[in-house]
This record gives C-alpha cells, sequence and structure tokens, in this order.
C-alpha cells in the first residue's frame, strides 16, 4: 500500500483506533470519510520514521482540493520542513520515446545500489484532461517498483500548472523528511512543466535520442538552455556512431548559449538505458555538479532563489483565487467583462473597477 | 511637431489659452507643467478631427507613470473606444537584421499610396534599459516620416512589459478614433514581446531571412506557430534562389503544426523591401486573410478574446500593484521572506499569513 492513487484505496487502511474522526462541516465529506484519520503529529512521527503508507497518505492530502485535507497538509509540511532540504533533487525531462521512464529505472537502481533512498516524483498537467498520469507510475519502473527504498508516486492530476507543481515541491519536503535523500521529478519535455520542474531542482537532466539529423528539433529551444546535463540515450550496438556524432552536435550547439549562472559548463554523454550502459558517468557528473556548485555557493544561492520564487508564486495564485471568489467581484465579472467587450469601457478601467468593488466589499465585512 | 518623445518637447507647443491649469497636489509636478493642459474632452475632440499634435500629447499622457496624468488619459480613452476598433491592426516582428525598417517603410508606402492612414507603434520593453527605443524611431523610416498619413510613435519606455504592452494597447484606440485605418504593432523577434503584440493584433507577420541553410535558427519555435504569414526580405539578385529555398523550408516547416484556430493557413512569400519587390501580393495576402476571417467569425471572435484577455491582464496586474504596496504587506514581506529562507515556514503559508494581514489591513481601513 504504498502507493494509493485515489481516496478509494484508503478504505483497507488500517488506522490507530484511538485517533478521533477528523472534524468535519462538510456532510457530503463526512460520508465519504468513513474512516479514523491520523493527527498531524502522527503524520510527522510516521513520516520522520520512514512509514511509507503514512507518507503516501500525507502526499494524497497534499494533492486533495479540500480545504480541510489542505489544513491537515500544511501543518504536517510546516512541521517536516526542518527535516527537509537535505536530498539531491533531480529533474527529468524528454520527449516522448526518448526512453524516460527505462532510464530512470535504470539510474534509480544504480543509486540504490549505492545504498540511496530515491522518490521518483512527476509533474505533467495534462494528466486531468488524460484521466489518470503517464508519468511516475511505477509499472513502467518494474525494477524500482519492487524496491522497498524507492517510492515512486504520479503527477498529482489537479488543475494549473501552478497547483500541480506546488503540490509535487510540498511533496519532496515529506519526502526528504522521510529519509529519501534523491529525488527525482520527472516531466515530458512539452513546454511550460519543464520550467515549474527548473525551479524545484538542483539539477536538470536532458535525455534526448539519437536521430537522424533532426536532433535538435522535438526540444524547445528553452530547454536545452535549462540542462545542466544532456544525455543520448540508445547508444548501443549500431546505434554507437549516431549518439556519438548527436552527442557532438549538442555540445557545439551549447557553446552558441551564454554561460550558466552557477559557472557549470554542461556536459553531454551518450548511454544506453536498455542495456544498462553508461549509467555510472551520469551520477559521477551529477556528483561533481553538486560538489562544485556547492564550493561556489551557487547550490545554496539557488535553493533560497527557488524558495523565494514559490513564495511569490504561492502569493500571486493566493491573490487571484481571494480576488475572483470574492462575492462582490464575481457578481460583476461578466457584467464588467461584457461592458469590454462592448466598447463601453477599456479594459484598464474594467480593472479598476473591480478592485474598487473588491477593496470596498473587504473593508466592509 | 508630430512626435514628443519626451516632456520637454512640450514646451514649444502653442495650447488654447483659455485652458485653466491642470489640478496637481505635487508641487514637483506642478513646477515641471509649466504650460495650460487641454481638457479631456478637447483631447478627445483634437484626437477625432485627427490633429496629429493633440493625438501625440495624449499618447504621451498614456505613457506617464504619473497618476494625474494616467486619469486624464483613462477618461480620454473611454471617450474615444466607441470610435476605435475600426482599423487593420498587424504586428510585425523579425530578429535583428532582418530589415524591419525597411520593409515597414516600403509596406507604409505602399499602403499609404493606397489611400490609407497608417499608425507604427511598437513594443520594446528592453528600451528602459537602453534609455530610449530602438524601435519605431521614425528617422529609420524615411520616407514615411515625411508622410502626413503617417503617425509613427516609439516604444514606450516604461518597465515592465506588462505596462508597455498595456500602453501600447491603448495607442491603439487613441490612433483608430483619430483615424488611422491601419496600425502596426513592431516588435523585435526575441521573445515574450510577441506573445503580448500577437494578442493586440488581427494579423502577424514575420520577416525572415534567406541565410545560409540556418533559416529556422534564430527564431523562437512559438513564434512561428503565431505567425499568420511569413514573408523573406532579401529575394533579389542572386539572392532570388536562395529565398525561394528558405520559403520552401518554410512552407515544410508549417506542416508540421497542427492547423490554426483561424482556419487560415499561413501563407509564405518573398520579397525584397530595399528593390521594392513582391511588396503587392503581401498586402493582397492579408486582405484576403481578414475577408477570410471576417466571412468565418474567427475576426470579431478574436477581438473578443483580445479585450477580455487584457482585461484579465489589467486586473492581475493592479491586484498585485495594490497587494505590494500595501503598507501591512510591504512592512513584513522581507520578514516572511526570511522565515521561508530559513525553512520556517513554507512558501504556502508565507502566502496565507501575508494574505491575510493584507485583508486584515484593508478592512481596518
Amino acid at each position: 500500500m504504498e502507493h494509493p492513487e485515489n481516496e478509494d484505496q484508503y478504505k483497507g487502511l488500517k488506522v490507530n483506533k484511538g485517533v478521533a474522526d477528523v472534524p468535519t462541516v462538510n456532510p457530503y465529506l463526512k460520508r465519504r470519510i468513513q474512516r479514523r484519520q491520523y493527527t498531524p503529529a502522527e503524520f510527522v512521527e510516521g513520516i520522520l520514521k520512514g512509514n511509507i503508507t503514512i507518507l503516501s497518505q500525507a502526499v494524497t492530502l497534499v494533492e486533495s482540493a479540500k480545504y480541510e485535507h489542505q489544513q491537515v497538509a500544511q501543518e504536517i509540511i510546516e512541521k517536516c520542513l526542518p527535516y527537509a532540504g537535505k536530498s539531491m533533487r533531480i529533474g527529468i525531462t524528454g520527449v516522448p520515446g526518448a526512453g524516460k521512464s527505462t532510464s530512470i529505472d535504470v539510474f534509480g537502481m544504480h543509486l540504490i545500489q549505492q545504498g540511496k533512498k530515491l522518490a521518483v516524483l512527476a509533474i505533467d498537467p495534462s494528466s486531468e484532461r488524460s484521466k489518470g498520469s503517464i508519468l511516475g507510475d511505477k509499472t513502467r519502473m518494474e525494477a524500482l517498483s519492487r524496491e522497498k527504498n524507492a517510492f515512486i508516486r504520479p503527477s498529482p492530476s489537479a488543475g494549473s500548472l501552478g497547483g500541480v507543481a506546488r503540490k509535487t515541491r510540498e511533496t519532496i519536503i515529506l519526502c526528504e523528511a522521510a529519509g529519501f535523500d534523491t529525488v527525482f521529478v520527472e516531466t515530458v519535455g512539452v513546454g511550460q512543466s519543464e520550467t515549474a520542474v527548473h525551479s524545484m531542482v538542483d539539477f536538470f537532466l536532458l535525455i534526448q535520442l539519437a536521430g537522424t539529423g533532426d536532433e535538435l528539433q522535438g526540444i524547445k529551444r528553452g530547454i536545452m538552455e535549462m540542462a545542466d546535463g544532456i544525455i543520448i540515450n540508445k547508444a548501443d550496438g549500431d546505434n554507437i556512431e549516431k549518439a556519438n556524432m548527436a552527442a557532438a552536435q549538442f555540445r557545439n550547439a551549447l557553446h552558441l548559449f551564454p554561460p550558466a549562472e552557477s559557472g557549470w559548463f554542461p556536459k553531454v554523454l551518450t548511454y544506453s538505458g536498455y542495456y544498462n550502459l553508461g549509467i555510472k558517468p551520469i551520477w559521477d557528473m551529477v556528483d561533481e555538479y553538486m560538489a562544485f556548485t556547492k564550493q561556489n555557493g551557487y547550490f545554496e544561492y539557488k535553493r533560497n532563489e527557488q524558495a523565494k520564487y514559490w513564495m511569490y508564486e504561492s502569493i500571486n495564485d493566493t491573490l487571484r483565487e481571494t480576488f475572483y471568489h470574492n462575492p462582490a467581484v464575481e457578481k460583476m465579472l461578466n457584467f464588467t467583462e461584457q461592458q469590454v467587450l462592448n466598447n463601453e469601457i477599456s479594459s484598464f478601467v474594467a480593472a479598476k473597477r473591480m478592485m474598487d468593488l473588491f477593496l470596498d466589499n473587504i473593508s466592509n465585512q
């Protein structure tokens, strides 16, 4: 029961009978939660002991859209924060078909054999549309999914990229508190999610395939600029020469970019996920990067910048939510929008009026 | 005096002696504005008569960061709105060196010879850093700058892309009310500004150069997907064959994109701005697009979507500004940021606390 994907899976869980029911005001919610729940302190105790079942349940609370669950989740996160931050956080991206799952399985086993504890998370905001995430699905990572030192969790499937990213970031905190010293955050190489992942990891790894001269197609330009390492998969058999050529192409392309803020020059390596070849040099590269950036202070600097970034992201999200759910705003928004569409008022005047309504409403409460 | 670039240029303007001074509370402001000012109604009257001097002054108010100027500007915009919206709005982008200025000069003259009135605006948020915009500078458009039916205005040089874009969008409204039936919005092809321009124009034109096999380099992937037309410059002399090859390459590349929402399939044409060759087909293409999208309803739909987009952009800008300038927020923001950096609270809890401070502060006013 490491990996509950929805609330129904809760039902079979054994819980401490001595713990009181979660107080709820919503009768619908009350009916659905037909079980006893841990207290926040019990959650934290379980997490700090490395109890995977409790960690899973806490992550489910983090991912929940329900207010009551969020209250508990935030209490757990706050208590876990002092124990967090000590892992190596690695973002892994690549276009579909590049072999991400096989690679993560092989990389993970390599790290676990070195005595590491690995959490594999994912960000895939499209997972809501496709009803269930394809990323981080443990069935795609055969070896890892049998390892007790691996925790695999699919992408939270709720809504906006911002929301999904926040949940993943908070899950990192819980995993770190539970003793995971390495965290992978996987994403598909299709756009905005890379920026979100980049803003929560220490090292950003881009998986590429040796193709047929089109190596630079298929990835967004910005993603290559984010990469701290580019690794070319399927460098095996007849494909080795092609992979080496692709590596040379990428090295040339990287020279066109301005130097990275970290002072690190991104490396390009070839490997084979399927045949388990060239894996060690990849993790030597990651270790080298960590040592390098810890020594020059960039590691600490980046972590701080990321924390600030997420704080302001959260503020702006909360701000928009408070505004658009304000009753005075909700009441007038459509009408004002219609006035703008009819060219009766400018968008700026519309914004000012909505803002005045909002401020009036709050100050009269 | 079509084109005052800063307030000093105001000084020489003749104004109606009968008009009272602008009431101001700021003594510094009072000292600087040593001149009589039109009333909003006089501004609107002048604009509707097509008075370029008055239009220029109104645009300067739109671009001003001063509260008093913004008040007047918004009143003018609101009164002009019923007369706006009737122009053909065209976004023009291309990497530096693609020949944007020469092309705009030639395109503009072509349109003016057809009896059109043309406003050339620009968006270049970098212009603040470089102290003065390089875009929309009339000295770069020799023929156009001598035409009474052309109004050339450089990029507003104030601050964020959002702010610059809003000002340009409001300037479009004033230009349309002044009778300009064609509006160019120029931008450098370097990133975010294209999205802003795309969200305020009807047709998005991408200027490219026939290069040396690297045609697809240099432009951001997303920009090509926005283009309704791609035009290859310098198709003259020895370069004609190269330009045709580049056009073929772009046509192939466009086939890789999903079909556009408009139902329009982007065209690729070659021309020479310098030798004034192939200009008419470009504007036939634009006319064809306008007729096509007006017929299938996309033109109207897109204008409405754009108006909504700008309304929500304005709301979110205003919201952030109100929040971050709130005294209670300003007082605690650094401390809270430090708590997040020290891992004492999560970014989400920080956001919630700041939000509570903000709401408390407003409701106690």
